[in-house]
This record gives structure tokens, C-alpha cells and sequence, in this order.
């Protein structure tokens, strides 16, 4: 169970309310995820959250579903299972398939490997890599 | 320092020789990262890495530049200094250009918030997104 | 399910039900948490653990709430639920307010997020920072 | 070697100086930490960054040292040498003793034992901890 | 709920499906585990992920229990619920016995922490294992 | 640079100068890892973790060299420099061969992958495995 109850609407506070708006708007939906609700607990968490979700995930060199994949690689390592689902779930609707979806966990698996490897026998940067 | 030596071409075995001659015909360069050097110590396990490395990395749906980059987000959450390096250099040999790597940086500072502020309010997936 | 079975004071052996007797007489309170049911499957370990959890948390210079949030903080980093839950109990009966928790999540978030985006740029400690 | 370059207060875009101000106006010092002048490269998001971290670090309820002693528990916990070079600096500014760091320390090891522990036996939160 | 289905040796493709009969000749066993069904999604990371484990996991200098343990430890630093449960099991069927657990408990635990306070205070290897 | 200075004997306080002496009674030699040094600014500190150490890495049920490979498998997975090269120097001075070395590599690698594909496909345990 969360730690903080799920705001509904009513519940939240006017500033709440105003990022539940803007969410809405952005999105074109009227659903609000959850994690949204909860945060709804601390307005002005609330809102510098979204507001830095809102401009890192919205329009720019990447496209949408590349950004929800990178997002994705992240939370995977971190094993952040709302994370993983909602992200799958939105990397879906920006039209992931599920061939990209396998290349993404073996990529993710390859590199968590390579990570800890490299780290077990600690080696340094190659010469010509270095700055 | 590395716990295992680098070893030359000289001092490599020929099942590790014959890993060399594939990553330079696989990568059309002459150069051999030092992690493959290292890993020659223990040839089954260099042969191993690389051939993964090479069918998870090569061609598939995902475009190169984008696998460089799911790579490093995931190298960037486990802080892995080689790793990092050396992948940032891929990734810009394979263009990524700096707002995208601006981009990837700001997505995966994102994501490490996300993560861990839901890890805190120990949020539950979404009913909507459960299966 | 836990891989060992919480055991009752009758269950626990005479070294095991002394550590539940100390965790009792140091906490005034009849309720003995499940970890420590769990570790009495390994007495010595469970006196080990619990000692040192009775010390490092225990009276020093630290207020004894900002000790279960920094207890939070890492376990927030790590997503470890038993002990989030357990220690924001903890935390909220020595005091936390909402308030508190709040910036608890942000300062959390915010580290975890520069943490990586440190990572990803490697950028080295100020010439002024180095001892 | 940091993969962009510090930018001078010269070499800074008008955004990024601006944010060079506010630090130094903020601090009321003159010296600005190297990871805002290399952060400078991608100016929209050093002033995102900037301000989340003015915002959370700044005026609140918790004590300014014990904000910094969180953020420290997190970089630890993630062993971001950058992070906590410069947070014990900006900690022991604050006024944290040796004593605090001593006791600091000892939680983190304590809270990152126990996470671990408490997954290696796969304990579930305790009834009386459910919402 | 897994974000791929289980898929039945019905449902599995040919390439799958021989991947299902390898794990049962070397396991000498008919259950085939949730992750390798799920895996049969994309079989060609399922081929190569149960080829790696097979040769990983297989005869080898490290007693097979051994292997298992190690295996467990990373597990338990990851907090990887699926792997450790059933590499619980599997180190069990192995040989593995409680007293051999609780020191594996222990060990893990000591580890994450010390690794922790070696981070927070930051020290560097000492010159006499310098390379 | 440590954030605390290494302490000499003759710096060290009784407290911690009678822990050098266990040290070395216990090891049965005259160095003392940096870290003990270290952490002599914190003489109770210093007391508990060595002692914890002694007890966790002494005699037991499973074997001196085990229980290194199995410290390292953490360490490994948590990047920790310090440790890494100071218990690879321990496990090598009670006999871990290349080969064994290589096999726990090839662990760590493994593990740290399935772990982390594992948490991608967010699958769940087994029903068999369940208590």
C-alpha cells in the first residue's frame, strides 16, 4: 500500500488540481496516473515533478518512443516495477513493438553484465578513449 | 589497475586470437578495446561477451545510435566509468549529436528521480495497468 | 513468502528469545518486529544484527528521527519495501511530519537524479574539493 | 576526464550565465562548482537542474545540515564520488561535526546491511504495517 | 503480472521449443521454469540466455552449490525477487544447508555495508595492492 | 582522497590501537588494511565492523576462499574499487586460482543480467516456488 492515500479530484488541493489539469491537457486523457495522485499529497512536489516530466519526456531531438525506452532501460536496472509497467504501457501507445521491446531487454541484460564485469576486473578507461 | 593483464596479440591465445580477428573484421577497425584484451585471460569468456556483444549491438530493429544509447543509460545508472567512456565514444561515432546526448542525460536523471520517489512512496501499479 | 519461518518466543532458541527479550525491554513495547522473527532461524546472527541495530540507532548526537530518515533515504535508493515501511512507521511515531516526508522524497529524488547525471557526464571532484 | 567540457563564465550562453548569477547570488560566494559549468553545454538543462536543487536544498522544514547529511546518505548509498566530496564540503559549511558524519556512517552501512538481508530472506512487511 | 505471457509447449515456436528440450535433457527434469517460457517470446533471446546460463552454471572449477551461492549473493545485492527464490531452491537441491545460508545472509550483509562506508569515506586502495 | 585522514599507531586512540593489535593477532601479521586506519577516527566504529568482520569472515561452515568469492560477488556487483582490490588480494592469498576467478566473473555477469531481464519482463515466482 502507498504511504500516502490517492487524491481524488476532490481531495486535492487547488494547486493539485491545476497540475491534474495540466496533465489532462497535455496527455489529451482524462485518466491520471496514480503516482500522480499520491504526489497530490505535496503540492509543490507535485508539481516540479510534473513539470520536469512534462519538458524531459515532451517534444525534442528524440522521438517519443526512443525517450520511453531510454526511461525504460533505466528503470529496469533500478527493478521499479511501477516504473517498468506504466512505462511499458506508454513505450506501447508511442508504438514500441515487441521485437524492439526484446532488443531493449538484451540490451539492458548486455550491459548490466558488461557493467559488473568490467567492474570485477577493474579496468581503466583505454588511453586513446581518455580526454 | 586491471586485475588480469592486458594481453597482446602475441600473448593471447589462439582461441582469443581468433576473437581478435572477429572484432576487427566485425568492427572494420584494427584497434581492440582493452576490455576484450583483458578479458582474453580467460578465453571461453572473452568468446562468449564478444559474440553477445556483437549479435545484441549488431543489426536488428533498433537503429545503432539508439542501442549505444539504451546502453549508456543503463551504464550512466550503474556508474560504470569504462563503460561510459567508451560507449559515449561509440554512440558520437555513430552520431549522436549533443542535445541528443543533452537529452539522454536529462531522461536518465529523470528516470533515477522517478524511480526511487516512487520506491519511497511505495505507489502500487495502477488496477488499469495490471493484467 | 519468507525462505525462513517467523518464529514464536516458544520456537526461538534460549539465545534467540534473550535477543527478543532485549528488543522488548529497549523498545517498552510487547511487539516484536517480523525481521527479527525471521533471523531467529540463525540466533547468532539475530544477536549480531540486532545489537548493532540497537547501537548505531540508538542514543548519540543524531536526533533519533533524522537517524529513521536517513535509515529512509537509503532504503528508498535501494527500494527495500520491508524496510521503507517499517522505518516510515518508525520514523512517523518519533515525530516525522508530513511535512518532513515530503522533503525526504525530494532531497532523495534530487540526489538520485544528479547522482546519475554526475555519472553520466564523469565529470571529476573540484580541484578546490581534493584533499 | 568529464565528456563536456567547464565552460568559462565567457564561454557560457546568456541562459546558462544567468544561472551562473542566481548560484552566486544563492550562495552569496563566487566560486561555482564545476558540475553547473559543465552542465553550462546543455543550458536549459542546467537551469532546470539548478533551480530543482535550489528549491529542495533550500528554506524548509528540515535543518539546512540535515538536508545535506540526506543527500550524502543517498550519494553513498550510490557511491557517487563527485556527490559526496562536495556535500560533505557543503555539510561540514553547515556545521555537520565528526561526530555526526561518524554516526552518518554508521546508519548507512547499517541501513544498506539490513536492505540486503532483509531481501536475502524475502521477509514480507509485517501485518500490523499494512495500510 | 509478467508483460509477457507464459507461453505453453503448445504455444512455443519450433526454435523455443527445442530450447525447452535442452533445459529438460540437461536438468534431467520435466518442469521448465516461468522465466524460460516467458523468454520464449522472443526465442532467439531465450537460445542464448539459456545457452549462457547452461554453460555459466555447468561443470566447471566451482562446485556446482558454490556457483549457486555466488549466483544468490548478487541476487540478494539486486534484490531480485524471482532469482532469489528459485536459486534459492535450486542451491538447496544443490546441498545447500541452513547454516550454510545464514552465512551466505551474513556475508551479503557485511559486504553492502562495508562497500557503503568505503564509499562514504572515500578511500582509495592502499599502495601495497596497487598494481 | 579519504575524507578522514588514515591514522598511525601512535595517532590512533587506545580504543582503536587495541583494535590494531586484534588485527594483527587475528591476521597474524603486521599490516593493517588503510581502511582500519581510516576508520580509527571512529574508534567505536573502527570496534564494531572489525569485530563484525573477524566473526562473519572467520571460521564457519563454508570455506575461507568461499566466503571471499562470495564478498567479492557483492562487491563486484556494487563497483566497489576498494574492496574489489583488497578481497581479490585476500581470496588469491587463500588460493582462488585464475580459473576460479574467471567462473566468478562469468557468475557476476550472468546474474546481474538475469536479474535485471528478469525485472524487465516483471515476471513473477514460480507457483512451485511459492511457501
Amino acid at each position: 500500500m502507498a504511504l500516502w492515500p490517492k487524491l481524488s479530484d476532490e481531495q486535492a488541493s487547488p494547486q493539485a488540481r491545476a497540475v491534474f489539469d495540466d496533465i489532462r491537457n497535455t496527455r489529451k486523457a482524462d485518466y491520471i496516473n496514480d503516482i500522480w495522485r499520491v504526489l497530490a499529497n505535496d503540492p509543490p512536489l507535485l508539481a516540479r515533478t510534473w513539470e520536469q516530466a512534462k519538458t524531459v519526456m515532451g517534444p525534442g531531438v528524440l522521438d517519443p518512443v526512443i525517450k520511453e525506452m531510454i526511461y525504460l532501460a533505466v528503470s529496469m536496472t533500478n527493478d521499479c516495477e511501477y516504473c517498468i509497467n506504466t512505462h511499458t504501457a506508454a513505450a506501447r501507445a508511442k508504438g514500441m513493438s515487441d521485437a524492439q521491446f526484446g532488443e531493449l531487454l538484451a540490451i539492458v541484460g548486455l550491459a548490466n553484465q558488461m557493467n559488473k564485469i568490467v567492474a570485477g576486473v577493474q579496468i581503466e578507461v583505454d588511453e586513446k578513449y581518455r580526454g
